[in-house]
């Protein structure tokens, strides 16, 4: 693979950065409650002024993540908009429901009304990358122990008792292990503990559960990763047991490809390549139209969920990020053959051309079925993490850093 | 139209009430545990053992009002499926969640243990139509009390205090009128008063503020249905409020044309015609590829459904109904021709030639994207209804009847 191709795809990468960071600034501050409006449509129309908290949170952090470590974003406009964000997060996320203080809302109305908690971590752990992030840019202690704090609780929910989280407890109903679990987790764990060696000190042992708990959707002797377990680690029955989530398993993969390289540990590493990288995507490729399947059964039964066959932007940039960094840690030139291959799909199907950022619902055919730049999961996240993590390896890769 | 294709429509049809009823005995009964198999792949295997509640109240009521209503049904297999099966919702069903002794779960293991309960009442409306219908075929006096009783229930959930469903109440979550409610509760008041005037008096009143809740959907002038509006009849903002579920309307239109009939309301007949059955069949066919779709923004949004475009199989089983039914009510020309224009669509697209049933879930283009049979909300229920209904009144139609 020449130097020049890998030039030509940073440029390329850094200019869409670029454009994608100017299309949520332009586009998506409520400059009258603060926050973001989230659901945007092809052309930067507001449809719908829901705010959804895990978009809240996951802007916060993009913003302030960029502003932090990349120069050309050191910008006062991006850095009052993260500033906005995390207010109106403070002021409106956390319900009092259930009595439990730091229980936070899936979505609120423009100036901040709860209107909807899911019995889930999520809204939460987004709540946490944020404060963290943003407390590392303003040096706002408060927020730090705000999302320290918030961890706890979230610790204990996970490891201790769930059941402050609201799900009545169901005799059928047993103890799962979702894949999307231990992966917050370990993300939060890396989130914390960047460049802090008390607080790596402090959630080692919670990194390395994380880790393990990841390992346990290994199954199949090896030849599948599952996207849900029982609690000891063995296949569920039914659909539940059976399902595959490619993309999700590729996310997987890099941050466990990260958690190896901070702990230097090459098994691990390998683990991470074999089995949460080549191996979703060997399964998860579209052989006849290109793309990751958003879902599979393993045993090849057909998924319940009505979206199966759809190809997501999130997934294809899961996988950018997940080929890259694998190949910038071993230099294996399959690994970059399949980074490109993820690429080619990528770029020729998602980016709008006309109005800008990426167009986040394929069919299988690879035909745009919803043609809206946010949505109530799709947010100013997946698409500039992708591309400020690949632009930062390319970087490496090519010499171009410090 | 010719006589001679209303015949042939019928053959068609009586044929096809046949093989799906068929298919159904043939692949979904459990005879270890009782209740229903619901998850049946293509070729009749199950591919999951969870038992969906709402799908066993279905396939009860539907197995009974078969049994009661149409000779060739009243045999003892079919009798003796839709008692096991009423058994095991009558032993399984109902979790004390919430303290709360009606709370129906939503999903069940095979041997009938909670899995998931829903913060809704649709699991609740299906155990009384199962009870209810169940108990006019084998006169047993305790079903039919167990089914008024839950009915008492339901009411005090929609008209008095829903805080016994489980929904945290929430600031931003304003009080909603969905279509789906007064639509299932007028369904009930239809079901229970069946050739029982004390029961019609008794449900009277609540027939009628059905009909009024429905017709608040009607809006912006009369020239949509809109799937949610508030509490008095109001436009809800947002993507909420611009919902639009074709299929759903076309379901309420018959709904209201059965009401219309047997209250002898000529000015219902024609609203619940021009309203739910004509304009949401202008909007929601899809001029392209035919069929209907399954979600609409009234105001040309894409919806966030991801599935918004797909053609499914309960939309035209309704459509068929709804088409059919106001023909036979009015006989306009005009509605008979869209009711063929359904026909083909449907029967071209949905049957499966090779294993039997129905294909549940096709893309926009009208190719299937899910292969199975029945699936966590697609039982035996839309297909055979239809079915059911379309044989039933082609008989009138071509004095077949008495």
């Amino acid at each position: 693979m020449s130097v020049g191709k890998l030039e030509e795809c940073r440029e390329h990468i850094r200019a869409q950065l670029d454009a994608v960071v100017e299309f949520w600034l332009k586009y998506s501050h409520d400059t009258v409650y603060g926050g973001f409006f989230t659901c945007i449509g092809r052309d930067g129309n507001v449809y719908d002024e829901l705010k959804y908290v895990w978009l809240q949170g996951r802007q916060v952090w993009m913003y302030c993540r960029l502003y932090r470590s990349v120069d050309r974003f050191r910008r006062p406009d991006i850095l009052e908009a993260a500033k906005a964000g995390g207010e109106f997060l403070r002021k409106f996320a956390r319900v009092s429901t259930n009595g439990n203080k730091w229980k936070c809302a899936f979505c609120l109305t423009r100036d901040g009304k709860a209107v909807k908690v899911q019995r889930t971590i999520f809204s939460e752990c987004f709540y946490i990358m944020a404060m963290d992030e943003l407390s590392r840019v303003t040096g706002d202690k408060e927020m730090q122990l705000d999302a320290e704090q918030m961890m706890e609780q979230l610790i204990y929910w996970v490891r201790e008792d769930a059941s402050g989280l609201g799900r009545p407890q169901l005799p059928g109903d047993v103890p799962t292990n979702s894949m999307a679990v231990p992966m917050m987790l370990l993300c939060l764990v890396q989130q914390l503990s960047e460049g802090r060696p008390e607080a790596g000190k402090k959630y080692a042992e919670l990194g390395s559960w994380c880790v393990t708990e990841i390992q346990q959707h290994i199954q199949r002797d090896g030849t599948a990763i599952l996207e849900n377990v029982s609690a000891t680690g063995a296949e569920l029955p039914g659909c539940l047991g059976r399902l595959q989530n490619p993309g999700h398993a590729l996310e997987a993969g890099w941050f466990l490809l990260r958690y190896a390289a901070d702990n230097n540990n090459k098994e691990l590493q390998r683990t991470a390549i074999e089995k949460f990288v080549e191996l979703p995507f060997e399964s998860g490729w579209d052989k006849a139209h290109g793309g990751l399947f958003y879902f599979l059964d393993v045993d090849g039964h057909c998924p319940t969920q009505l979206e199966w066959s759809m190809k997501l932007w999130w997934p294809h940039s899961e996988a950018l990020v997940a080929f890259l960094m694998a190949y910038s840690q071993t230099r294996s030139r399959e690994l970059l053959e399949n980074f490109f291959r993820v690429y080619e799909y990528t770029f020729s199907h998602f980016p709008d051309s006309k109005s800008g950022e990426w167009f986040g619902y394929l069919t299988q055919e690879g035909k745009v079925a919803l043609d809206f730049k946010g949505g109530p999961f799709k947010g100013f996240f997946h698409v500039p993490r992708c591309l400020y993590m690949c632009e930062s390896l390319l970087d490496d890769l090519l010499g171009k850093h410090g």
